[in-house]
């Protein structure tokens, strides 16, 4: 039974998992300090760090272990909004993107896919949750679904159930604005069992399970 | 570059890392205490627990991630020692060992290769830590190489300042006999950095990395 998982989502002090004002030039939007920690090297395993192997970077590397599919937000493959220009755009992230798997990007406006030589594919579908979740599965062949973010998209799938795991990095910056993770969601929590560690960085790693359905 | 990891090494409160008096029907002897919080269903990342993600099975999950070749003693092979005696012994795996990449096992009497269909393979080397590891090297094709112990064969290359990095686990249990990890090795802490977290199991997670060398 796939699981379906979301890993690293950064939340600041104050709850705030995005900046507002997301560009071109600003991926992140405001929200540049709370991803100042993270290293984006060891989401496919420890293999792939030089440095030494710290528990932030040992947590990080769940990231892409036995996932076969992601989900995103629009928000995340690029700061455009309504119909798509004809800019050739094709994400953040160059030839290479780094999910080595089909992703799913939720829009309402679908347009070609897009395949990389490394794995990747970028499909656009107009689907709610639960659609978009049963072509994910599908496409990942057994192995676990993630969502992938931004967080107004985490929250949706929180907000429909459709969570079994969730890894939250809380990082102490407060950022005043931005999207909130958690709006909307009050006793979220008791759906789920909470583990927390702290490392020496500073960073609050939360592993949140969903409890077993009835 | 490649690195020399020590994964999931497990010590007792008083420094014991495996039990004494090993035979076929006690694989680690009277240390059974010290290996009854291991979840060995997480070596090759998280994607196979059915269970919820801890802090531990995720600690646990980086065994597998980028190693290509391991380093174990003949203790951890078999309970035999001497000339190798003609009972057909393949190890204590079966017939899919999880090792899945070439394993070097150290021992005064070579015997030919064991192949597995799972990518598995065995090889009997009479070697000293150096040598051993310049074939694991060669073998591991660029990725990590492991020390898989047992703890006697992690010291002997500690002894040899061969390691860069050890994840040790301690469990809060009091052995009073076996094979003591540190024997000898009075002051390496000074090599290395050391990172600790305690896991609400009662687990203590220790990263060694080993510092950079001059």
């Amino acid at each position: 039974m796939a699981k379906v998982r979301v890993h690293n989502l950064f939340v600041s002090s104050d709850g705030y998992a995005a900046g507002d004002y997301v560009t071109l030039e600003k991926p992140i939007g405001d929200a540049v300090a709370l991803f100042s920690r993270f290293d984006g090297r060891v989401i496919h395993g420890v293999d792939t760090v030089v440095d030494p192997v710290t528990v932030d970077r040992a947590m990080f590397s769940m990231w892409g272990q036995g996932i076969g599919a992601e989900i995103m937000g629009r928000r995340k493959f690029g700061p455009q909004s309504g119909p798509w220009p004809d800019d050739g755009w094709q994400g953040w992230w160059g030839d290479e993107p780094p999910f080595l798997t089909p992703v799913f990007i939720l829009t309402h406006y679908p347009r070609e896919s897009i395949q990389f030589e490394n794995g990747t594919s970028f499909h656009f579908v107009d689907a709610a949750p639960g659609q978009a979740l049963s072509m994910a599965i599908q496409a990942a062949d057994g192995l676990d679904v993630r969502i992938g973010g931004g967080p107004a998209t985490v929250r949706e799938f929180l907000e429909a159930d459709l969570i079994d795991f969730l890894h939250v990095v809380i990082v102490p910056v407060v950022l005043g604005t931005g999207v909130r993770l958690w709006e909307g969601l009050s006793g979220a929590e008791q759906r789920f069992t909470v583990e927390s560690i702290g490392s020496v960085s500073g960073l609050t790693h939360q592993l949140w399970n969903r409890k077993p359905r009835e």
